[in-house]
């Protein structure tokens, strides 16, 4: 097992249970709330009663998907935790994916001003991505992530084991993060990923470990999303309208393959702008087209995109704000661009 | 003018406006949201339009009453904000009482991850009570303040002129907290307000200050209440579940008013332990009751209050926590009763 130290609390990834147990008997919780959604319940969740030496925990199952990222599922939590009778001496841990662990975070933190959270993530997604950073929340009015905090865990807790359980579309969105990781800060393990031809036979734990240490170093530059932590939204602000416009349609997106179309069109921006080589945007791109396939969207929906960009937290004083590559492995923030290059990336994306 | 320096903030006590315009022409906020009720709207937003230099402010009015500080006026104010484009910049202000205060301040904390919020409390109790201490929040699922979370305004003003707009049954029930000040940590200033025999002709301003400075050396001590700030919760576990109770009565109580009553209640409490004389609980009780009168309840409804105490935050382990007094102007926190004994502090409240 390894451990990356953060400011105020520890990511252990490996083999976790010896560690996870060891804190669960030094804390002096009054009761633990499991989260898990009917995927979790039935996949993780005998692995973590198997491991662990919680005994009798309760346990509160919501429904899976990102359209349940809400603030009607945040109050079920609620009050299945008043109606246990959770005292601010309880301990919440989300046992999931993304949504689970944003939500269920956020739970926490506001359940009688905040009790202890600890996140036990099971897919690759959230095991790079949302369990390092402290952003929690929910989706709200059709925007992500608009309504939340930023809070620490005691502790996260990531153990490939989980992976083992997941389909491999749910891989694919979570190697997205680690794309996105290597193109903004790390060239050397972007040539490495770039040679991957098969999903599922890749050995993730070698490549989660510097992919979380690239996010820890950012994070802890910029906690609170001020300046450089700015660098991880490459590709999420047309990633993240495209997901939006995508989570009511009949073939909702993950989230990693809503942000692999937002890097594609994101290089396309990129390339724009003076020193980003025209060839390593085409290198990016076929890369992503190979895994990911191509999405069809239509014309038509480009202009719901831009009012979705619009209403991206990100942005300041009316523009859209921008994240995009000067370089493999080096970002450049807050950076607009017109709106007709903003519709041009779209079209590049539905071209190539 | 005077300034209560905290940590991170200052709260000022007296003529704010020209403190406020140098806050506000130094800060440089995208948009103004001001959070009213029909109340403020009428009486306290005319006379902050006149004197801030704040141009087109957005105005969100919410219903005034403790029913509506809950999650769905919550998504009222963040569907408003979202609809005007608030972005990450943007300066939220909640004009009038506690639950604006802390409803809006809650909101503001949980808008993208939180945007600034200054608090201009217009009430006799958010002016000693809410305004300072950081708890933001609503009630859920009936139990008051269960969703919430701490979180520091940028800075506080209080200005008494808004107290000239209230009735008296408001001043009423923010003069509960001033006395409740000075039972836990002023003997000398609980001698002075004894003395009070009509509120309608007190000068608020000498006795605001000190109450503050009680509350301020409390929080500071105690910003989570792990231990001493639990000294302020005098009178308010019982409070708390005959407000709480009241709520959907046809003669809902203030919180004052309530509070009131859990301090008479708290005070019989005391004198059951050694060392509190009974003569200082009749004068406690009495005292009260000269201001408040006497709130009829039923010995049915006892063991609803009991319900909801068992439910309040600052209990662990299933006892209910109790705050209570040691002597005049000094408290003990952490003390547990018999429900036999807490039923008799209610017949206590009934039969004098």
């Amino acid at each position: 097992m390894q451990t990356i130290e953060l400011d105020d609390y520890n990511i252990y990834v490996g083999e976790i249970w010896k560690t996870l147990n060891v804190f669960l008997e030094e804390s002096s919780y009054s009761k633990y709330f499991i989260i898990v959604d009917e995927n979790t319940k039935e996949h993780c969740l005998p692995i973590f009663m198997e491991k662990t030496t919680i005994e009798d925990p309760i346990v509160i199952e919501i429904q899976s998907g990102e359209q349940h990222k809400n603030i009607h599922t945040c109050s079920f939590i609620w009050k299945q935790m008043i109606e246990a009778n959770a005292d601010r001496n309880a301990l919440l841990i989300p046992l999931g994916g993304g949504v689970i662990g944003d939500m269920g975070g956020f739970c926490a933190a506001t359940y009688k001003r905040g009790i202890d959270f600890i996140q036990i993530p099971t897919t690759l997604l959230s095991n790079v991505d949302s369990s390092i950073g402290s952003k929690l929340g929910i989706d709200f009015a059709d925007i992500k992530n608009s309504i939340g905090l930023f809070k620490n865990p005691k502790a996260v807790f990531i153990d490939p084991v989980f992976l083992k359980t997941l389909p491999v579309r749910e891989i694919r969105s979570g190697f997205a993060e680690i794309i996105k990781h290597c193109l903004i800060a790390d060239a050397g393990l972007w040539n490495q990923i770039k040679e991957i031809e098969n999903l599922e036979k890749v050995d993730w734990l070698p490549l989660m470990v510097p992919s979380l240490e690239i996010k820890k170093r950012v994070v802890e530059a910029d906690p609170f999303e001020r300046n450089i932590r700015k660098s991880l939204n490459f590709g999420h602000t047309i990633g993240h309208a495209v997901e939006s416009h995508a989570l009511n349609s009949v073939y909702p997106l993950t989230h990693g393959e809503a942000i692999a179309i937002g890097m594609v069109c994101e290089t396309y921006l990129s390339a724009q702008k003076d020193g980003f080589p025209i060839n390593f945007a085409e290198e990016v791109s076929n890369f992503i087209l190979k895994i990911y396939g191509k999405y069809a969207f239509k014309n038509e929906y480009f202009s719901t995109f831009l009012r979705l960009m619009k209403n991206d937290k990100k942005n300041k004083d009316g523009k859209i704000n921008f994240t995009i590559l000067k370089n493999i492995g080096e970002a450049q923030i807050d950076q607009n661009f017109e709106e007709e290059i903003v519709m041009k990336s779209l079209a590049y994306y539905k071209e190539i």
